[in-house]
């Protein structure tokens, strides 16, 4: 089974654990995926972060799930007791959680005499799960040994940077859509300056999506403005549309 | 007016803006005010990050505030289109934007001949918002020329990194409560072996909250386990219980 990808699909990434809101561990996993939903035209709308709760865990998907085309969840699927999400996740959905056979024979195969009965708790999935092996990597191995649990638009990711990167780049292609193009131009007058030919900007391209960010520390600038939108020829429009407008203040684009 | 900060004070981060969900900009705000509310001992329970949208941004702050003893925003405070972050505290508490003397005085008189007119919206606060300019730093300046608008418990700090910095400095230790104690040991066997030792210790030491995170890529352990608490002689209770109790093992603390 695929998942049919949205020409402008939205994103949102959930985030769990402790050790990310005491200072423990710095996130590598939404800043990772920031970039590739970039890359795949796919647009991030909201992060959040939240302890190992389950039920505040289930709140954020339950709220998360129906606004976007896709959640991505992080941590917490481990076999300890700090191990929730997956819990959260079929309480979400008021779904059972159920010993998945497929799962538990790869993790059987995978941990082999290492394995602690313990460990098989990682193969207790919700009930209207799935298993989502992907395509692989272009070029790249056939396709990934460890599947990704799947409920609904939910996907569920480790913890561990490294395997949840390995386990992203074997579904990613299924997520890729229309390029998001972004241009970038630069001011040497500040933003209260310029703020009327943004307003102006906003109003005559509404298509696009304009922003506007000092930067006290440049040499040469002032303010970044960037432009961003799913029709390249209307970005580049709007970018020279207002170059001339800001006359003086333009510097260079980007 | 200073804030009563409670024995064991609990907070929430709200970052606002498109360039962090699009991956423009990394995150250099909520990584600081985390390490900064874990030293003085406030408990970081939640982050979000959201787009510069209004609606989204109010009932973000609506959903914050009362859940949390302080909420920090970051971002959105400028004079352009996409600064909306005022507006939105606004929206959320009911009340409406007025233009405040003092923060306007203080924009004239820092601006100078490079003022815009469009400059002065940052001037225009939540009717109910306090202006607080903190005891300063330590051994340091006497009090910051550029106060924190402050909403019931909802700090607002701008997105630029070294302003965000500067402004929470001098406001920092108005947060200072109890310390948090964290200790951690390391196992050389993986979680599954040590799970029903962890749920041992969380029954046995209500009191701390421990995690338990696996490091693939260790060399010479394959689980972390931590322990935090406001009572530092509890934490190292439960830190030499679970040393003995893991016996084998165990293979040194931190």
């Amino acid at each position: 089974m695929t998942t049919p990808t949205p020409a402008s699909p939205t994103a949102a990434i959930l985030l769990i654990g402790n050790e990310l809101l005491s200072g423990k561990v710095e996130d590598e996993n939404a800043r990772f995926l920031t970039r590739e939903l970039r890359a795949l035209g796919v647009a991030l709308r909201r992060i959040e972060v939240v302890p190992d709760v389950t039920d505040e865990i289930a709140a954020s998907v339950r709220a998360l799930s129906p606004r976007f085309d896709f959640v991505f969840t992080s941590g917490g699927v481990g076999p300890t007791h700090d191990d929730v999400t997956l819990r959260a996740v079929a309480d979400a959905f008021a779904m059972d959680l159920v010993r998945q056979p497929e799962l538990e024979a790869l993790l059987r195969a995978g941990y082999g005499d290492r394995l602690h009965d313990r460990d098989l708790v990682m193969a207790d999935i919700p009930t209207g799960a799935r298993l989502e092996y992907g395509p692989g990597r272009p070029g790249g191995e056939a396709r990934t040994p460890w599947p990704v649990v799947v409920v609904r638009n939910v996907w569920v990711l480790p913890g561990v940077p490294s395997i949840f990167r390995r386990k992203f780049e074997a579904v990613r292609e299924l997520f890729r859509a229309g390029p998001i193009h972004g241009r970038a131009l630069f001011s040497r007058a500040g933003e209260g300056y310029i703020a009327g030919a943004l307003d102006e900007a906003v109003a005559a391209f509404p298509e696009v999506e304009i922003g506007s960010y000092p930067h006290p520390e440049a040499r040469d600038y002032r303010v970044k403005i960037t432009i961003d939108g799913r029709d390249g020829a209307r970005v580049d429009a709007a970018l020279a549309w207002l170059a001339a407008r800001l006359g003086e203040a333009f510097v260079k684009t980007d």
